[in-house]
């Protein structure tokens, strides 16, 4: 109980993911700041090995209870690309670029995938991952969200793209909404 | 001259990438050993960067003076996709997926860029860096070389892409070769 009252920091300089882990988290009045903590990324095909070491780099770092979120789309025909690396390919190729990958491919299958990491100083950092089924639509809608939203058809969706939903819906079925509520719960009864 | 007959090793995994380095070597009577050293990568733009992260990871791991090498295909008109990201890039969409994105690019000026890092114990790592300007093709050609060598076609050559070209041919031309001969004149005259 002795963190009851400490400030969890997210270690983000992404403001769009910001204000979805912090919209979300209000809901169960977990209150969490920004800090844009320069850490390593380390180059894997898993996100849980990322989050792992930029957690722990992160802690090094920082007297806080700190969280940290990496996040990818993988597409099923394309071996997961861009996968970890999303957020490069999308700042170079961008969306676009995915478009043109896809125009042979055999199926638009993908997932978005979230993995939250948490670590309070003198504890094992904690990893929550969350997933969201999916399609890659065949042009470009909406532009909402960020990164890759407007050509992401989640499966529990009504057929439109992330970018073409609010805030609250993308929250109601996103991967990162996922993590995030498996932390909240987790936070909320072990902190 | 302590390390005279010291034994270098060259930290990869890719038996192709240490065929051309050793060959090249051997032109100046530097002899390496293939050793597949797990190591750190981290994610940055530059590979630069990754190289002097990777062989300071090595080389608190190993008495021997080591050699890793980071090489990318940088893409003008896409931003300098794929970059140090190739590896991952050729293994998912492959050199098909560039060419497709590739299909409305402005431009197809490209370069493959080499940095070979050195470090031997005790000393402060060093970088040599190797560059080669080019274009990408509109279709794969030959089967040669390894990666991206079907579709870049190097400028100072006759047309013909480096996955055309034997082992000594590309190494009159590449980055690859440009680092190690940079870094072969250095060790002659330093070591």
């Amino acid at each position: 109980m002795s963190q009851l009252d400490e400030q969890v920091i997210f270690a983000t300089g992404n403001v769009h993911k910001y204000r979805e882990v912090s919209g979300l988290l209000s809901e169960y009045n977990i209150t969490i700041e920004q800090e844009d903590i320069k850490r390593l990324e380390i180059q894997s095909d898993s996100l849980e090995e990322i989050a792992m070491a930029s957690i722990k780099n992160v802690g090094g770092h920082h007297g806080s209870p700190v969280l940290v979120e990496d996040s990818g789309l993988f597409i099923d025909s394309l071996g997961g690309f861009p996968g970890p690396y999303s957020s490069y390919v999308y700042r170079t190729i961008g969306s676009i670029g995915i478009l043109q990958v896809m125009k042979e491919a055999d199926s638009r299958d993908a997932s978005f995938k979230s993995v939250l990491a948490y670590l309070n100083p003198g504890n094992e950092p904690l990893l929550f991952p969350g997933v969201v089924s999916g399609r890659i639509s065949t042009s470009l809608s909406g532009s909402r969200g960020f990164g890759f939203d407007p050509i992401f058809v989640p499966n529990e969706g009504d057929g439109r793209t992330f970018g073409e939903m609010t805030m609250q819906e993308k929250n109601r079925l996103s991967h990162r909404s996922k993590a995030v509520r498996r932390f909240a719960l987790w936070y909320l009864s072990n902190r």
